[in-house]
């Protein structure tokens, strides 16, 4: 079983239906609407709710950030590459690929923004990198609990695999000569990130079909990751809604 | 005085020139290359260095994410508005304004991508939201060090003057009916962010000429803040070197 906390988190794991609940802890102390509609959508999907002192909750989350809500549940049900692929919302396929992203509220930012960009789901490896734990459910505002995210051995040899299936990908480089808008993204794509700080892995990089990079202006070389992934995810979604605005 | 932290935070406030230091403190078993360069830069610009127990770093910036390099140092000269006006680097000016974002990292973030999406300055109110401590400066990487940040006591007041100025008030704000992509950036303008959560105060908004929100296609109905805001300012910069490459 793992924990997971948070109002969003926890209503949108109860929402989704893709985990089964041992139970959810609420804080005696806190009555308010937002509370009373989880309490609701507990007993109406029949998960047992416990009123819990604030430290058993903080020691059950191991964080006193959950907002008076956590969710003994068992893991996220991680989905396979062809199902994302086969899933697909649009005319083309919108994947985002994670080259071991490090910090778990980077993990969680870039999959909320990548659930609200229209992506038809996340590849992220299965080691050396941030998992989906209780802090990256939270800072994907449970968007993780929606999203399909598949966990793969090696992100390289997934690359091969989604080129093999026509989709062309797009990796965020400090070094990329392209600007990232420069890009054509109404193809079967996958956006890739590296590392904070680090960037693609080279054996990565060199699998990329682009290589792009963010226009940098100031003193600072570089942007946050899940900011950088952002700017690129809308970029795409913007160019697809232009073109499917034109096609009407 | 005031302690920032991080290697980029304290190396970029070397840079800029924009504190006094009392001393600049490095953890004693640190000895790599950055960290060389970083004690030339202090000898250079004839600040202390004093090489400390990782306990005496950890007890002076109160966290243990330092890095291992600290500065003791004056707090951030602040701009006023007019300035960051007269100093635009563009065509247009470029402004973001943060209605009180309350998370130091997000504010860091922001003050980040600012920088790298070619601001003239960010405006922050005095009250009621994070300040530039130690937190922000190193989540901006060290960017809160060269771009020009004014501190406000009233954020309407201000957006009123700036309005007076010619200067356009863009409000991200999830009840916009317009997509922030439907907007011409060619104009003086300012973004206007709002709280974590809370979006714009009712003040706020109403002042604000055109209100814009974030197409949400998925299950969460919001972006992370700095997420948003990073894809908004660069939407701006996209559609100013956009048409300054069609009219070279």
């Amino acid at each position: 079983m793992v924990v997971i906390y948070g109002i969003h988190a926890v209503s949108e794991a109860l929402k989704s239906g893709g985990r089964s609940f041992e139970y959810v802890g609420i804080a005696r102390e806190r009555h308010d609407q937002r509370m009373q509609r989880l309490i609701d959508d507990c007993r109406a999907s029949g998960v047992q709710v416990r009123f819990l002192l604030r430290e058993q909750l903080d020691r059950t989350a191991n964080t006193n950030t959950h907002q008076g809500v956590i969710a003994v549940t068992t893991g996220k049900q991680y989905a396979d590459v062809d199902t994302l692929l086969e899933n697909r919302h649009g005319e083309y396929s919108f994947l985002l690929v994670l080259d071991s992203v490090e910090d778990p509220h980077n993990l969680g930012a870039l999959i909320r923004t990548a659930d609200g960009a229209g992506a038809d789901g996340a590849i992220i490896p299965e080691r050396r990198a941030a998992g989906l734990t209780g802090t990256a459910v939270k800072a994907s505002a449970g968007a993780s609990e929606h999203l399909p995210i598949a966990r793969v051995t090696n992100i390289s040899r997934t690359l091969d695999e989604l080129k093999e299936r026509n989709v062309w990908t797009v990796g965020l480089d400090e070094r990329g000569t392209q600007s990232y808008d420069e890009i054509d993204y109404n193809m079967h794509c996958a956006i890739v990130l590296g590392a904070e700080g680090k960037g693609l892995h080279d054996l990565v990089r060199r699998r990329c079909d682009f290589l792009v990079s963010i226009p940098m202006t100031g003193a600072v070389p570089s942007l946050n990751v899940s900011v950088a992934g952002g700017i690129v995810m809308y970029e795409l979604a913007r160019q697809r809604r232009a073109k499917k605005g034109a096609s009407d």
